[in-house]
């Protein structure tokens, strides 16, 4: 599994492979929060961060928090550059998605420490536990405990399985056994960082499309998340006249198809119901409700909220129409999230000196920086994602070539990092 | 709960109402085959046929089956007058639909035993065990056992739980312990019956509208139910492109609206679909995958089979046109079940000699009387369905009058009841 040409890129490469290996699920990847896999990726992560040369933590939500010390010229009160990405997974999803972002810094980080370089500042490497919301249907939940933004109504949140956050991490063996005081604890001190960087593979066409490799992120889009739960009357399915029905199913597919049509109509925007049930469907049953979930974002706030408009009233004038009812929960506001000029133009400068264009993209997924520019500056790098750009997917992929100029990248601007003003 | 004017009809009511406290769920009655409720309500069935003077029998699917035994003097060889109906029941279901046509017959054979009333034929009440389909996805299986049609492939199928047919009967205590030579052995002999009558809840609107009590069933209008699978491709909602993606739920979406459209096209045309989700969807996915059943039917089998032809091919252009595949599996087609004109014209003679009329209409729902048209003459009474016909739905109702008239009419039908031919 060596390659010459690319060492680190590959090594990357092979570590992504290895976690793969832990999954929820067989014949894909699933890694969802506090799951055996979960935790197992969580082991592994620590063991590579302390081959690299660091010392290694895990906090109370489960991020594995890896510090590789400043030279000691910096002196003790050497301030913190943070860096990382989340290590849960969707369902069956990929092996580069939040992963390449804490793989690419211990790979560059193990190489500096063999060459016998330490930087002027403490290099804080994070595998965050939880940004998918995929067991607990709430995103960005570990790097809102690094923040200090973790909201405890969370705690009393349940799975599928009807676990509630509270028992999973109280069973879990993390410090603190899920005691709010404890998750409270495990902020970082804001006052302590120079900021926060994150790579990521981009999860989208753009970069393949310009036949780049690498691109600086702009801004990180806010999304919008709903819960519908539209309601009509059950009735039976051979003896009520079509003229006569309150099919909450029909309603609802309806709304999915304004979905579609709306956020087909400006560049950045994008709508997706990625949940959809008749509850307790029978096949002879007029469905008395139907529920799904609605993601919408844009690169423009401005432009997301005037379709979130459009699309809640157009919500309801379809279920008037059909005397059905609907109910729009926002589940989760997240405004646009700038990445700060400074740390951009410092990859970009980078970038330049190795003859590259500094590119800049907005992105359209959220990343763990959104929650970190809360309390600190931040920038992301974007690694160009391979099979026309595709991501949350068994088929999602990066060259071992594009890792490694990734990684070479990164060390450039470890070393020549400039804290603000 | 007495009541004086319409005592056999109360009684009705009565039971119905003690029946429906036996439920799988709380708040509401649904009775899946083979469930705890479902054995107490068979069980209960049981006694009150015995106590009515019938002999009781359960056979190897779960039907209980009283014999109101005919008068000694029709001799040894005396054949069936079948009746009956299902005691099972849809996901938090009416009380009255299937139950109706056994709690009335075994009132009415109490009645005529408590006057030392025999007729000349043997009187089989059947409580059949399973007709909704709701807990194997297989509708009139009870039937199919009496009428020697049982398919043993069904054995095989599994719940929801993941447990198959045959463990559920073999753990159930019936005869025959799930055995396929049990089931098909629990056939009648087709030569030994003279016809097949079944008292139901109309579950519509007609009688309602008219403003009568009763009407005599010309057909059972045949369905037919697909489950169908939309295939698209798993992407990021965030970095997708509308213009990019192949997203399995909006074009179920329009297959939905498609099939609503389709079916308001012709008068008697009804189509539903009862049950839909995006297998393991998640909100920040766009949907890999779409699933939805398809209830089809229609007062004549050309106008469904038309209907059918439409829809699957506007299902497949749909496809096509977003990239997506379809898969639809037709599951149990039913034709169209006509009812014996001898049979009917017995039950319009009775009607007519109270003064009533002899209102005739078909039936858009399947009926246990359906499979068994298919061994013998059948014929079928229903009873007005209040609230505006709704079924299938814990508004079902009928009212205490309705049952006495019905009651005694079909005491009529019984005493007057002249074999074919």
């Amino acid at each position: 599994m060596t390659n010459n040409l690319h060492p680190l890129g590959q090594s990357i490469l092979d570590r992504a492979e290895a976690l793969a290996r832990f999954s929820d699920m067989e014949g894909g990847l699933t890694c969802a929060f506090l799951t055996p896999a979960h935790r197992s990726a969580q082991a592994l992560l620590a063991q590579w961060m302390e081959a690299a040369g660091m010392q290694v933590r895990t906090d109370a939500i489960g991020n594995v928090i890896g510090r590789y010390a400043a030279d000691a010229a910096a002196g003790g009160d050497a301030r913190v550059l943070m860096t990382g990405s989340h290590f849960d997974t969707v369902r069956n999803g990929g092996r580069y998605d939040g992963r390449l972002g804490i793989l690419l810094p211990i790979a560059v980080v193990g190489a500096l420490h063999a060459a016998g370089i330490r930087l002027p500042y403490h290099l804080d490497v994070v595998g965050f536990a939880e940004e998918e919301g995929l067991r607990f249907k709430t995103s960005f939940l570990a790097s809102s405990v690094l923040a200090g933004r973790f909201d405890p109504a969370l705690l009393a949140r349940t799975d599928a399985d009807g676990v509630t956050m509270r028992e999973a991490l109280a069973a879990s063996g993390l410090p603190g056994n899920g005691e709010l005081a404890a998750l409270q604890a495990a902020a970082v001190d804001p006052a302590a960082l120079l900021g926060f960087v994150e790579v990521h593979i981009e999860q989208g066409p753009v970069l393949l499309d310009k036949g780049l490799a690498l691109g600086v992120v702009t801004q990180i889009a806010g999304s919008s998340r709903f819960q519908v739960r539209v309601e009509g009357q059950a009735s039976h399915a051979g003896t009520t006249p079509m003229g006569m029905r309150r099919d909450a199913a029909a309603g609802a597919a309806e709304m999915i198809l304004l979905v579609e049509a709306r956020c087909s109509a400006a560049p950045t925007l994008v709508g997706t119901v990625g949940q959809l049930q008749i509850p307790d469907g029978s096949s002879n049953v007029i469905p008395a409700a139907c529920t799904f979930s609605m993601d919408i974002r844009a690169g423009e706030d401005g432009i997301r909220e005037a379709a979130i408009a459009d699309i809640v009233a157009g919500i309801q004038q379809i279920a008037a129409r059909r005397g059905l009812s609907a109910h729009v929960d926002r589940v989760r506001p997240v405004q646009n999230a700038p990445c700060a000029r400074w740390l951009m133009d410092q990859f970009g400068a980078v970038l330049r000196k190795r003859g590259l264009p500094a590119f800049e993209l907005p992105s359209g997924a959220g990343h763990d920086a959104m929650m970190m520019q809360r309390i600190t500056d931040v920038a992301m790098l974007f690694v160009r994602c391979g099979n026309g750009g595709i991501s949350h997917n068994p088929l999602e992929t990066i060259t071992a070539e594009d890792a490694q100029l990734a990684a070479e990248v990164f060390v450039d601007f470890l070393r020549h990092f400039q804290p603000q003003g």
